[in-house]
């Protein structure tokens, strides 16, 4: 299984796809297309969440703002799961989170003279994720080692402020209902009926329709974070907070 | 086979996806994810439309403002296909249409402390369809059988009013073209060359391009509705018409 | 495998999947459903680029302004790939692309009495998609030889006019990033370090990055042609260029 995912819209993953199953017969599986244009951050925040709940597979990642410079091209073994795509930060944070115990190795993809310099994705990477389904990607001549794992870049989400009266987060992403998802985790919920966000007094509620429609409220989403949330409405509005935005969150 | 079909956009779908595959080895086909947010009535009417067009296969089907709620989760057999969703009507009017001779049952889904509260799509129908796919439901534990199959909630599309010189009825969604689809049987447009729409004088047409670029239409959709369209254009600017509005459609 | 290209957004691609699968168990692969609404041209344009990367296939396109009036339906052989649509030229260019060596040979669907005259991408094309699917079309006794192949509509790209000072092209498509794509092939920038385009000089660059954020360059683009960008930006405001719009590029 090879899966797909992207900031290109259409038709350029379809052009991923051909240069895939001219190589091999392969069950292939569309992650998402829209991925904010050239944001590796939400790329790697989306692929963190959604790519662990996939059986054993290779993981086609093309955000991809460098491409053509001299940004190297990688394949990361994590666990179980091989992922493809640019050195830019967006392969890290799944890779950690579908390593489990099996460690992570990373490659650079030798590519002599791609036919683009504009489209690796069609060129180089899928390419290289239609070699590397079902074979070991230490025995792809066309894959040189790491050493050490560090060498390749990395990308971490913000970090919150937690404190006893207050936390301090940042918003990860909003989604395509206007959930803004934060970097909070969900726990500091636990056990409130409100809580403050950006100095305005929310309920707590355990889903969106446990409050009347239009009604802003702060819940925990399906990541496991503290998402603000408006129920048959949308949160991004009403909360006034963006991607980048940082949110503060008060306790009684 | 198993397809998919919600309101989520992206990338909740790809999640969905991982959770059903990594369960079983399935073919899954996407029916559509950016169906109007929230809107049982447009889902229902469109996968009574599309579903009947497959051989047997599981449904999945999350339109799902009430997740986390005390709203039930079902899995319908319905003829020789199975759907799975939430218990707010969505799944009624498509069972009726796969239906045929085989009758309807209704179970629920005994899913205790699901992992999230805000995405039993990953979390509650996911892994029922994929347990559902190739068992018969029936024969599954974790699924109640309802009885009488009545007690599940249900959604009737409005009835059009149809006298000899006019028809009242209602658009139940406007397509990607800006086609506004009616209620209405096209069977009343027979034989006609025009009727009143709201009170202006429309050619009836036999599909859009029998008119000159830019001028509004009447003609039958492939659902077997009355369509309000324009050749090249978008009905329901030309109409103003939307989603749940009353029309008026005046015969000679 | 059936490859399946629409300008019908959604859920209306579904109906043609299902109305293949009930009739043949099949591999789909989605190429685009968001062409340019009935931009023909387009189409083309894109199908030429995409189509050549997959291995021999079936290939469904629906561009189809023209649906239920007198236009032929299609089955076109183009070497050892199979296209399938409406005759309104949008076969042409990705059929000539797709020959090679093998030649091209078309064949009308006779259809009778199709279901609908709206939808024939469910009731003609993909019926005989699924038909041609795994059979040679000359065995098919629905599917009438068109002799000679010259019949069927064409459609050509504009050519640039090239002088040794100037070109001047015209705009293909504008890409879901921006990116202004004209018919000028790429060479007329080898070894240049600036252009003008339509008056203002530009940096001629290998890939987008290797400008700073936000200038507005010019690039061989993936298709092979020059494309007007802007890193991280978008190419068609920055340069005011539309499809179809005449672009006049003067070297030095």
């Amino acid at each position: 299984m090879i899966t797909l995912a992207s900031d290109f819209g259409t038709p350029y993953p379809a052009a991923m796809k051909g240069a895939i199953l001219r190589r091999c017969d392969v069950r292939l599986v569309d992650i998402a297309h829209d991925f904010p244009r050239q944001d590796v951050t939400a790329a790697a925040f989306w692929l963190t969440q959604v790519l662990p709940e996939f059986p054993p597979a290779v993981h086609l990642v093309v955000v991809d703002p460098g491409v053509g410079t001299d940004r190297s091209a990688l394949v990361v073994r994590a666990g179980e799961h091989v992922l493809v795509g640019p050195d830019n930060g967006v392969l890290c944070p799944p890779a950690r989170a579908l390593a489990g115990a099996g460690g992570i190795e990373a490659y650079e993809i030798a590519a002599e003279n791609p036919r683009s310099a504009t489209f690796h994705g069609r060129d180089v990477f899928a390419p290289a994720a239609a070699s590397v389904h079902g074979v070991a990607p230490d025995r792809l001549p066309e894959l040189d080692p790491l050493s050490p794992a560090g060498e390749i870049v990395d990308l971490a989400f913000p970090d919150p402020e937690i404190d006893p009266d207050r936390a301090v987060g940042t918003v990860l992403v909003v989604d395509g209902f206007g959930n803004v998802v934060t970097n909070v985790p969900g726990g500091i919920l636990d056990g409130r009926e409100t809580v403050e966000i950006d100095g305005k007094r929310r309920p707590v509620v355990p889903s969106y329709a446990h409050a009347d429609p239009g009604t802003p409220v702060v819940t925990v989403g399906s990541h496991g974070n503290v998402e603000c949330a408006v129920n048959r409405g949308r949160g991004e509005e009403a909360f006034g907070l963006a991607p980048g935005d940082t949110v503060r969150i008060g306790f009684e």
